[in-house]
């Protein structure tokens, strides 16, 4: 990690929740740079670094492969909103919150959506997933999401990828939280649709979703009877501005586009390997400590963790009302639980930069001074 | 204005286009402070504040008053995506290429599409619209450009609004170019859905759309049959989370909305009327100059003309390369223009910050310099 990015940091609260994480100095300063014409030529120059560097942390060489103009929501529903035809089958995998909204969002543009619910935390293993997608026929896409960011739950992809390799089915991959904080390979795990965000891992202020459409996921595209029907994120005429052509479909958010690709560049001067590591190291450390109070995991398997987002279960001596105190009088903000959880789990997040040993000091003695 | 707001812009180049026009420095440092959570109750009284000051500026008192996360063309696809039901018929005034993206928005949700088209550049009196709606039974929707950024065209839509308001027909005015550069008065004109942009007269970059539903507009959509079909952008969903509940739906652009309260603040500062006066002067000032060269008015009547958006057609001396030359030497962006215009017609606009007689001058004496 470039430690300047880290060091100059200027942070008003520390942003140990779910995401937004904090965003370096570094990126700010790119946010705030004079706009220029989403038109000019030296914007497209930024849009290719952008397509290039994004290219890279996705592991992928598809061509289109770029940044939709709203967060990470925005992401997944461009995902369905241009593979689902009416009546298309969609098997999903659902562990949690995001799961869920995936259930709503691919029924809600005409997929005939088939759930596979497990209990929040747990994830699925290849053999149950396989033998899923084996009772079904005529199946046009399985989704699943890498990190459940509702749970803290680290979902592997891997296998499922290649087991649909050779099939005509689509696989769409949610990975907001995942995004250049654990290994995800698009083009090796044969992933068609992979969509982000950007206020996780990445340290960019929340508002642009990364994403990247296989050859195989275009060419299902191109084969619909009807339009896609979201305008906004059709993505035959998003691909005309992004890529070759540039003609202009809707006023790209020039600044946001600027911190996005800051964000790139620091993730790739640190090198995603390094970065990754980091991760795990402080992930490790925070799990040593945890073991020796009150608190339970959540996500019962260490491996089956999340290394930048923990999930804590409270101990009864304390109340989930702590987590807003301390956001008043020690500015750190750590996340409560999602639907049923809410109440009854933290969600403490070291994302990016906020990868920090010393983030992980910070946390525990401040909850020293309450508890 | 707030003169401080002009002064201290230091523009890498002057944005004379159809938009995003020139940021004032007092926006970009806002953009720029450090990212806090969509869930921190801090940012909370931030969205209070912008919907208390987005309302002043609409002239409405809409409780449902936010910004969209997504561009201008984001709230567009908000406003029919929630209102239309299938085979709801809607009526589109469309001279220009917002209202052909109106028309194909409206049918992609399913609605049965009614254009009623004039040549671009001409605007629609009242009694034509008047016997357009007459002439149809069941008419859901009407819809129109308040100021059509393609042609420079501006359109009066008082009595529309007026005739419209004792029916149950919902009136939908796309204000992107509009919006604190010339009057519009959401509650008195009885507009049901209004939606804008940020990259014009707001001087804020691009990337949200402010918006805002009558009590009559979300009483058409609570009865909705099925759900509204984007989940992004569904207003149920999104109400919870602006107005009082708070609900998580998706992270909300933080460090974009700073910029758009700051951008609203500006507008509240210098006052409405004084900034709808300077576009006026600005204007009358850049079409007594252009009477005097080979430059045409796309738009015939100076009455049917934009004061922040002015449309010409080019003499043959000129070739449309010219601006990409411009922009290249002098750092001033000069617009083109779209569909059959293109080539044909550069769009010069003085949007908010940029409504300076100065910059007039400087446009002018750039040309000098190369015809």
């Amino acid at each position: 990690m470039d430690s300047d990015s880290i060091d100059s940091a200027d942070f008003s609260k520390l942003l140990l929740g779910p995401g937004p994480s904090n965003v370096p100095q570094r990126i700010l300063k790119a946010i705030s740079n004079n706009c220029i014409s989403h038109l000019d030529p030296d914007f497209f120059d930024i849009l290719d670094e952008i397509s290039k560097n994004l290219k890279n942390l996705f592991k992928t060489k598809n061509e289109t492969t770029f940044a939709i103009s709203g967060t990470g929501s925005a992401g997944m529903e461009a995902a369905f909103a241009n593979i689902i035809e009416k009546d298309d089958k969609a098997l999903i995998f659902n562990s949690g919150l995001f799961g869920d909204r995936m259930a709503d969002v691919a029924s809600r543009y005409g997929g005939r959506v088939i759930e596979v619910k497990k209990e929040w935390g747990k994830n699925f293993k290849f053999q149950e997933m396989k033998e899923a997608i084996d009772r079904e026929k005529d199946l046009k896409v399985v989704a699943i999401v890498h990190a459940e960011t509702s749970t803290g739950s680290f979902q592997p992809i891997e296998e499922l990828g290649e087991y649909l390799k050779n099939s005509d089915i689509i696989f769409i991959v949610d990975s907001v939280t995942s995004f250049t904080g654990i290994n995800l390979e698009v083009d090796n795990w044969s992933i068609d649709i992979c969509y982000s965000g950007t206020q996780k891992c990445l340290n960019v202020p929340p508002g642009l979703s990364p994403i990247t459409f296989s050859e195989k996921a275009l060419n299902k595209i191109k084969k619909r009877k009807e339009k896609v029907q979201s305008w906004y994120l059709d993505i035959n005429l998003l691909k005309d501005y992004h890529e070759q052509s540039r003609v202009y479909h809707h006023t790209a958010p020039v600044n946001m586009l600027y911190g996005f690709n800051e964000g790139l560049k620091i993730c790739l001067e640190e090198g995603l390997e390094e970065r990754f590591s980091r991760h795990q190291k402080v992930s490790k450390y925070f799990d040593s400590i945890i073991k020796s109070t009150d608190f339970g995991f959540f996500v019962d398997k260490e491996s089956d963790s999340l290394p930048m987002l923990k999930s804590l279960v409270l101990p009864k001596s304390i109340s989930d009302d702590l987590r807003l105190e301390i956001l008043k009088n020690d500015r750190i903000e750590i996340g409560g639980g999602l639907g049923h959880t809410k109440g009854l789990i933290w969600r403490v997040g070291f994302m990016g930069c906020n990868a920090e040993i010393k983030n992980v000091d910070i946390f525990f003695e401040v909850l020293k001074s309450y508890v």
